[in-house]
């Protein structure tokens, strides 16, 4: 019988801000109690796993921080995989802050990178930075313009918040793109980096031999899917709306109203016996 | 007799950082004694033309403010031209504030915003700026999508400094298009906005009937040039080389080996009586 692993978007599946969505707290334990492999992936960069895993017991949801996976540390597991150690310039917020000093490879900070320290960086990484200033701007195209790589969390140019969409991190990604001339890897969700890095994450809670991703966005999550060969689960309590897949290319391969119809799907396409 | 008028690039054409060019002095002069009408024409926005005309004055080049167009007074230019009256969110630095507070219209600062006045800014005008932070870019954002219009002062993505090259507004520019999904009016060279405010300048210094454009970018002054029938003057004292102009499909009408080189050249095409 065909043995499933499941990747779910956190924002507008989970929860709504600081509300839970309906359902929410019984799909998780359902996955929990299956047994079925399952992580948590978000292409926001500013919080850390650990402070995920707080937000959702808050709202009685409760997941081992090992299952939840930014884009901050999902760029930091690719950049260990991937990557020689050098130095890190960071623009982003503290979550991406505390991933890449966890990495080891030491950070060139702006003090740092003012008294001429931006010329031994090794890797400029771009991601949301509620504390952007120009002086990182500078810092950040002076040094990939001496070689370092640059690397973005995600692509996302906006996020919504109280008063509209605000910038994004793929918006700080597009200026040093304009400053530097350089096309920038980026980790997040639609793109592989994401991809490697959480499948291996699941494959650390048990075998599977189907994926399944569970996400509100259209351009981020469903795209994600396809690209990838994972079955498109949509869930319409977020961003994109049914008139929305209509009007777009990018196709779920199951529309659920919400997460709470996710384990009795999981029931009908597993049967009573998986 | 062919009447001339003339429009100057400053930096690498007049001086380079604080060091006048060769001959530049006695160029400005001739121009003067021989009653050519000429203008000066950056795409900095971040300074005034008065502190232009006083860093023009410590080189001992002596112009007038008014012989002085900023994109920063480009941008206010044609603004009162073809605009009508609305609130201005100014992301640039403190000469482009100056203009944007000329125009009379009013300023919505970002204290103003942050207390609900972006609902009421009908101009979000993007240059240069020092100063840029992240609420800088996400009030300008909101403003935007609220339906204000956006406008670049200038194109270039970096400019020369000290230390190799900076982001440039129009790196600041690309994170707006990115988070808006809007393209900006862009007012300096080599748009037509630069040439319709410059030559408008140009005429209150007297009648021509031909155009010179001196600069030393290709990319900026010359593709200016050709665009719009100006005859392109390349000195090469600034960052565009010789073998720049070979790669190149921006080809310059005459290449000057610096500014001093100007008023023999204007001798021999208007002929001794001139």
């Amino acid at each position: 019988m065909m043995k499933l692993g499941i990747i779910l978007d956190m924002d507008g599946v989970l929860y709504r801000g600081e509300e839970p969505l309906k359902g929410a707290r019984e799909a998780v334990d359902f996955l929990k109690e299956r047994g079925i492999p399952f992580v948590l992936l978000t292409n926001n960069s500013t919080k850390t796993p650990g402070s995920y895993r707080e937000k959702l017991l808050r709202m009685g949801i409760e997941v081992s921080e090992e299952r939840i996976v930014t884009s901050g540390l999902a760029t930091r597991l690719y950049m260990e995989e991937h990557f020689k150690p050098g130095k890190v310039f960071v623009i982003g917020g503290e979550g991406l802050l505390e991933e890449m000093k966890g990495l080891g490879w030491g950070i060139v900070d702006v003090e740092g990178a003012k008294e001429g320290g931006w010329r031994d960086v090794e890797y400029v990484v771009v991601g949301l930075d509620p504390d952007l200033t120009y002086e990182k701007l500078k810092y950040g195209t002076l040094a990939v313009r001496n070689g370092a790589r640059f690397i973005g969390t995600n692509p996302d140019t906006t996020y919504p918040a109280e008063e509209g969409l605000y910038p994004g991190a793929g918006a700080i990604v597009a200026a040093l793109k304009a400053s530097t001339g350089e096309e920038p890897i980026i980790i997040g969700k639609p793109n592989e980096p994401a991809y490697e890095v959480a499948v291996e994450r699941l494959r650390s809670f048990g075998d599977f031999d189907e994926v399944w991703m569970v996400g509100d966005r259209l351009d981020t999550d469903i795209a994600f899917a396809k690209r990838f060969g994972m079955k498109a689960v949509m869930v319409l309590t977020g961003v994109s709306s049914l008139e929305d897949v209509e009007g777009s290319g990018t196709r779920p391969d199951v529309v659920l109203t919400g997460i709470g119809e996710l384990p009795e799907y999981i029931e009908a396409e597993l049967g009573e016996g998986g």
